[in-house]
């Protein structure tokens, strides 16, 4: 896939902080902008504060995949004290009898498998578990995760997201909606 | 490659913390402790504090590879307040014109490829960039990020870890240093 810069913004506004947002072309009719996490700890807490705000009461975990999303979590697991679990996008050499759960997400264009170590699947087992992303587009990724939940024994509780870019098939709380610029 | 879990566990201790790791065979006749920060808000953080000593003064920016040291990155970088920036071990769909830069990891047993966008790469030039990382052993993957950080036109400040196993070929600070059993 080739993307193309444009030399415009977005100006993303979240609580007191703004970020001028680069707008990628993952298609030559559409630019996004592209919000990242990594690397920006203010927005990373900023936005936590604003996604503890539409955590579902009763929540016992945190879940979500790399790698994009982990600060964002990380952040919110600090603030609120609760605990989180990573879902993995490779096969780690220590895994032992993992459960391995295939994704179909739109946004990359091609199928991903996700990795949830035996061991952390246990810290799910008997637990309200929500879901947390930093942006969902179709939905397919929190599809995912919600069914190693069930396989892990846990409940899924809730869907949370700090970004939405389209239409999620899903119901799920989300901060705040990006534009898609369709020309 | 076949890991089996020993029963066995391994007693970390990090300022006033501790964690009874699980030890992982890698091979049948070698026993190691697996330390994991995702997930671990409270390790993260302990860790950090204790990095922050390892810091060489007139770091810039903060510098590591996904995924595992990411969630220690980014607590050493709200503590010490300064940015950090983090290769990727795969091409994202909206790079532009990334660094491309081989690792042969000793650990992993097989080749990676670090990628560094352009707009990333542009936050190390000209700036003294230390590299962080959870847990080195070979060495491979300081090389491959100080290979990257020169490529940027960044300095190679300093490299500091919280762990090490093994004895990485090249000098690095390191918090501590975890066992490796042989038998």
């Amino acid at each position: 896939m080739t993307t193309t810069f444009s030399s415009e913004t977005y100006t993303l506004t979240v609580g007191a902080l703004t970020r001028e947002l680069p707008l990628v072309r993952p298609t030559p009719n559409r630019k996004l902008p592209l919000v990242e996490f990594l690397g920006d700890t203010e927005l990373s807490q900023a936005a936590a504060l604003e996604v503890q705000k539409l955590l579902p009461d009763g929540t016992d975990v945190l879940f979500t995949c790399e790698t994009s999303s982990i600060p964002l979590v990380h952040a919110l697991a600090v603030i609120t004290g609760l605990p989180y679990e990573v879902a993995r996008k490779r096969r780690r050499p220590y895994m032992n009898d993992p459960l391995i759960q295939d994704v179909a997400s739109m946004t990359l264009g091609v199928g991903e498998t996700l990795w949830l170590d035996t061991r952390h699947a246990a810290q799910l087992r008997g637990k309200r578990v929500t879901v947390v992303l930093d942006v969902v587009s179709s939905g397919g990724t929190i599809a995912a995760l919600e069914r190693l939940i069930a396989r892990a024994g846990g409940t899924a509780h809730g869907r949370v997201a700090a970004f939405s870019q389209g239409q999620p098939k899903l119901e799920i709380r989300v901060m705040q909606q990006l534009p898609i610029f369709e020309r």
